[in-house]
């Protein structure tokens, strides 16, 4: 299991209706083939920064087939009218702990 | 509860050395006062770059207690060497999930 890790900005005036549609789209990921878990974490000492975190079965799974699917269209079209930057993903595994 | 997540940068050869430095000083932190937990993450893409993330009851635990302790003194001995470029820190608290 893999982690996405996507770093997230948004307006800080925008900030509680960005985790609405957040909140929203949160079936879209539990939903989604080897999704495995989302949660969203606020960066405390930026408003509007944020990270998304998704559990998943394998790297494609989120960069093949939830990034080709209906879903991350609808994922996009609810969060997306947020971003004021474009997102940056990394993947991460575990090494210690 | 909230998570310090620290993203740290090594030399790519010496990133096993490192993955042993930080098995080494995960018991500093699992006996810090207000530590809930600890692991680091590999970054897929990026040969060298790591996520740290550490479960601290509060901010403060993180950036008063421990830092002022000798542990934060021991870690830094132990991981500090392998930094190629100096850690950057923030501190989240789960918005969605």
């Amino acid at each position: 299991m893999i982690r996405e890790i996507a770093t997230l900005t948004v307006a800080p005036e925008q900030a509680s209706q960005f985790e609405g549609a957040v909140t929203d789209a949160r079936r879209l990921f539990l939903a989604a083939a080897g999704c495995h878990g989302m949660h969203l974490e606020r960066v405390i000492e930026v408003p509007g920064s944020y990270r998304l975190v998704v559990a998943w079965e394998t790297v494609e799974h989120h960069t093949v087939t939830f990034r080709g699917s209906a879903a991350f269209q609808e994922w996009r079209a609810l969060a997306g009218p947020f971003f004021t930057e474009p997102p940056t993903v990394v993947h991460t595994e575990v090494a210690v702990g």
